[in-house]
């Protein structure tokens, strides 16, 4: 085997949430990648984890152990917070989400990036990312055309909290779904154009506190501005043993769908989809092929900040091109 | 606008069959795309078509006109000849799909390309092409897993062709269709192992001659070796009319589908698929759509020999990267 990479990947994980945890289990299907430890702002000491945890601080003292760090805190305050710091010492991957700042984020990221010459590849994981992807490989094949991404079936944790917040509510769960007819007139390549609320549905599993009144917590969901009002919602109250067995996991997934005609009017349709049993442990199988990435091409001396649109497919495989070309072209 | 393209990419269409014509159709659609010439052959002058035709020897002459030349002739003949006269004077894009001896087109084009710092990309379209690229996505994240490459629903020359030579035959069209309980059982992430003959169909369409016996022409199909005894065949007698009214396309299509499990036993499902009215000119889309990133690659100083692994996917857009983190990201 003539193989590009000869060493193992150091990876460092920064923050312990889902994403962190997610991290954690897909290094085990990776033969060419190691976990040198878990960075936290919490208490080392609290955290039980398969790899050394450290206090967030200490990873700047480890600088030399490590080919790239993954930022796994949230997008609000931790990720905007923590690249600052650590961009100027690491390469490093992350999932920032918030679609209307990434301009921002990336010129402030790429002037530490050019300075320090190291390498961050920002906002990647499904949508940013593999979504950005197929959104971008649709619109370059086929430019005349539309492209719809619908969300779904997923958990919604923004949602679900709102309900929780409603008086009476015990336990909640929201999930978002693609509305099957916007799905299937998108499919057949009718071309019309929608709002998120056409193209999704809102199904919600309530358990309620004892004498709730249900009709009235149905009326408050259903009405609640932004987030249930403008769309078809469905509510279900369910006992509090069924909540336990059937929605504590984090499913979640979506279509990306170009469709476009070329020139002699022929109708051509490109879908890409996923269907997740776990959202966060996806989006971190993401980004630790992504961490892959980065490191190859560090080790060929680039540097800058990069976005999934940046990197070479065969970057993400610690197959050689040779291997690829043999066994996946 | 900040764009990356301050003039047209200017692209020879060499040989002018369904791919060529597919390109000077995709041509139509892209800005910044400008077709200097078809190169032919055949007799430029039996030629009718959009552009300047010329007879193929002309191109060398041409040279200084033309930033990359898209190879549309066949794998078995043309393309291997074309690309060793052209590769030491132009970038080439072409779509060579014999699997088995990518390995060594791949390793004499490279020697042209490095010799002569030109940048050939070779091997795409849709298979190989976005279905190679989607299966490494699907490799690279979901390492511990399994992968399903389905076809159809296809007209597939090579098998029309085979029915037409038996006896009683005037007309037939083969189409491949996926096994649709194959294709929802892989759906259903049950990860096993199938042979071509398990996930596909082969449905025919067949117009006979007058007084030709169809119990017999149907028992000839469906026992002929290779092509459709070991597949499940249905074949449908219909007559001239209809085939020249529902017969006459070239849609193609598939699904490649990637089931995986995450350490924490998440099933999780990656699924890229085309439906394509027109088989040939979508396959040009995709060309074309290279071509744009093969001149972007070699303006930049690269050559070599490419595959669709080795191209950022940013490059096949005519966005700039910051209106692609702005817009699509």
């Amino acid at each position: 085997m003539k193989s590009t990479l000869k060493k193992t990947i150091r990876i460092a994980i920064v923050g312990y949430g889902h994403l962190g945890k997610g991290i954690a289990l897909a290094a085990k299907q990776h033969k060419d990648l190691e976990i040198i430890g878990i960075f936290t702002r919490r208490s080392p000491e609290n955290i039980q984890a398969d790899y050394p945890v450290y206090a967030y601080e200490e990873i700047f003292e480890m600088k030399s152990s490590i080919d790239v760090a993954i930022l796994c805190g949230g997008s609000l305050k931790d990720l905007p917070e923590q690249i600052l710091e650590l961009a100027p010492y690491f390469n490093t991957v992350d999932s920032f989400d918030t679609h209307a700042k990434i301009p921002e984020y990336f010129e402030q990221v790429n002037s530490l990036n050019e300075k320090h010459t190291t390498l961050s590849l920002i906002s990647t994981g499904w949508d940013p990312g593999l979504f950005s992807m197929a959104r971008l490989i649709g619109q370059s094949i086929l430019p005349v055309g539309q492209d719809y991404t619908f969300w779904g079936k997923g958990l919604s944790q923004g949602h679900s909290d709102a309900i929780r917040r409603v008086q009476g509510v015990k336990y909640a769960a929201q999930y978002t779904l693609p509305l099957e007819e916007a799905l299937e007139e998108v499919r057949a390549g009718a071309g019309k154009k929608y709002t998120a609320q056409e193209m999704h549905k809102r199904i919600c599993y309530v358990v309620v506190e004892e004498g709730a009144d249900k009709s009235l917590i149905e009326k408050d969901i259903k009405t609640m501005p932004h987030y249930f009002e403008p769309y078809h919602t469905e509510v279900h109250f369910i006992n509090e043993a069924l909540f336990m067995e059937e929605h504590q996991a984090m499913p979640h997934g979506g279509f990306v769908i170009r469709t476009g005609t070329s020139a002699a009017n022929d109708l051509q349709k490109m879908e890409f989809s996923l269907q997740l049993a776990s959202n966060p442990n996806f989006t971190s199988a993401v980004l630790i092929s992504f961490a892959r990435a980065v490191h190859k091409l560090s080790q060929e001396g680039h540097y800058g900040t990069k976005t999934v649109f940046d990197i070479p497919l065969g970057y993400l495989s610690p197959q050689s091109p040779e291997e690829l070309r043999k066994t996946i072209l």
